[in-house]
């Protein structure tokens, strides 16, 4: 029997549509195969040692210069640290900055395995509504009169599920409030570079100078999930307190043997190679996607998502878990909306995801959903 | 102005006998390039993909493999648990079981930086009294009196600082105790394979099937600490909560890209042979820092270790902390004792370390210490 190396097992023949993790053939083997090469065949080995707490200082350095022109505001390599993807960030800041019966603010609908961190945390998780503009900011100042939440996590560019990004004018007024009423905000903004249509308002790493944003991004959409390998950006205030925390003190910064071979990925041109070509791929395949469901199952009413992985998909009177079970047996799956409701709410939603399936397959899986609807 | 990479600066002819690091020259740079270049010119990407929550399972299967003759008794893959290093697994476990407020138990004295990690959860720290022979049973029953506790934290071999190993006959009273009183044992076996004149009893992975151990182990002194990478070894009954935690769940298994060049490491037979080397050059330091304390600080009071990184030296009636800022004028650095206590005592202890310079450092190491003394 085959040991297991992955995560997700997708059996012989069936089209999971609700799995969100990028194609085998979208990860770049040669890309990182060159980046160690140049690496690791350099004399200097100081990416061995012990690193440094905030992570490697040319790794950073490389990183915010090519933020920065992305981004479209200077980003500083003191205002980045290095993290082992956004859940091991999510998790740090957890025990740095809250405790088990804190209450936290998250979207409706979020996603759902952060979610799942927060309560290992003992996190009390209260959701606050979304609409196309994503987070409404009149519901946060109505979920402020009754809670004092420690943090708002929000995914505020092309949204896990809902694909929706937030608008600027919410961005300032929520950053405002966030300020007035001493909570921080944990933007997640890992589909930032994944844009096809729209390009989206700067991310929250341009509200850092107000000290109550932490913008959390990674490597795993954009290069490779198992490299375990993000950042986060944060006014020096905050900073100082995440960089002295004893788990860094005694272990030293988070993975320097990846960030070496990346700095190399960077620096050579390879990452924004490697996004060109993602953008390229999972434009077609929205496109696909979108006429696909428009062909198939006409009743669905969804938003074409102008970036990032997911289709989110309502269909009025649908029981989208029943839906679950009932595809199943055509060999399709997709992820029912209750998974990303704090609530037990969204019942008739369900996420579709353009990752991991190339057109073909796309078109193949809905067509399968279309036979489970009827 | 260079950019920082590393976490410890040693000013420029400074001898800083207190650090714990290993040398520069010790970490193996072409070992990696070699095991990096043999896994990723092969076809299969998987490592690059969200990994298998307890760790990728080849990498596991050749670890246990390398663990199963060196510790004496059979590893399985089962049992392995891949972690970002002993600090990285000590935080997630302290996550996962403990919350603020809770009391452990470390040793007197024990290792700073683990008790950083430990008042970042505000976990209460209590202290057992530890001998020639690790801590002693007898105060821990004491204590159990007071005291209840959810984890015993311990370095059985070879201890930081002291370089103390635990008895065979009180691990097992210490498993039966935490067997009987309900708590877990958190083994911190970092340096078991550092033996030089002592064979050193089986580490605490012989006593998971009392399911109340869980043994921590690390590449940091091994292969080099810039890579991450560790495992835990425990039952199933602990490891079902451990790979079901919110954190993997999200991001997948820690590390899975280092993982992967890390198993051609230990398959080519590359861990091994660097282990043999550490060993080699370590038996020769600690000869030469026993016999320069013997020669240069007569009064010094110590017991040579017989395997690790540690001398524990006690100078009866000084006062460590102020010779650390005389020996400081002297270019030479040493870590007090009061760093390892958790009540502010062995003030006339300090630690030394092997692990950073050779053996002529070492000697000038110690005759400016005894300059900085008299």
């Amino acid at each position: 029997m085959p040991l297991q190396t992955i995560q997700t097992h997708i059996p012989a023949g069936f089209i999971d549509l609700g799995v969100g993790d990028p194609q085998f053939d979208l990860l770049p083997l040669q890309l990182l195969r060159d980046a160690a090469q140049d690496r690791l065949s350099q004399s200097d080995n100081s990416f061995l040692q012990y690193g440094a707490e905030q992570g490697d200082g040319y790794f950073r350095a490389a990183l915010a210069d090519f933020l920065s022109p992305r981004y479209g505001f200077p980003v500083s390599y003191e205002e980045l640290f290095v993290t082992s993807g956004i859940s091991g960030g999510l998790d740090l800041l957890c025990t740095l900055f809250t405790k088990p019966g804190d209450t936290i603010f998250v979207e409706e609908p979020s996603y759902f395995l952060a979610l799942r961190i927060f309560a290992d945390h003992g996190l009390r998780v209260v959701s606050i509504r979304t609409d196309e503009n994503g987070l409404v900011s009149e519901e946060l100042i109505e979920a402020l009169k009754i809670h004092r939440p420690k943090f708002l996590y929000i995914i505020p560019t092309f949204q896990n599920p809902s694909g929706h990004t937030l608008s600027e004018e919410r961005r300032a007024q929520i950053v405002s409030i966030a300020q007035e009423r001493g909570f921080l905000i944990l933007a997640d903004e890992v589909y930032q570079f994944l844009s096809y249509t729209l390009i989206p308002p700067k991310p929250f790493g341009a509200y850092i100078n107000s000290e109550h944003v932490i913008s959390l991004n990674t490597f795993s959409k954009i290069l490779a999930p198992g490299l375990r390998l993000g950042w986060l950006q944060t006014h020096a205030s905050l900073m100082q307190k995440i960089v002295s925390c004893g788990v860094l003190d005694s272990g030293g910064g988070m993975n320097p043997f990846t960030s070496a071979i990346v700095r190399s990925v960077i620096e050579t041109g390879g990452l924004e190679k490697n996004i060109d070509r993602l953008v390229s791929v999972f434009s077609t395949r929205v496109n696909v996607m979108d006429e696909c469901l428009r062909q198939h199952l006409p009743d669905a009413r969804f938003t074409t998502p102008h970036g990032g992985y997911f289709f989110w998909v309502n269909l009025p009177g649908i029981d989208a878990q029943a839906l679950q079970t009932r595809a199943r047996t055509h060999q399709v799956g997709l992820r029912p909306g209750i998974r990303f409701s704090s609530q037990n709410g969204l019942q008739d939603y369900f996420r579709l995801s353009i990752s991991f399936y190339d057109s073909d397959q796309i078109e193949e899986g809905i067509i399968r959903l279309k036979r489970s609807v009827s």
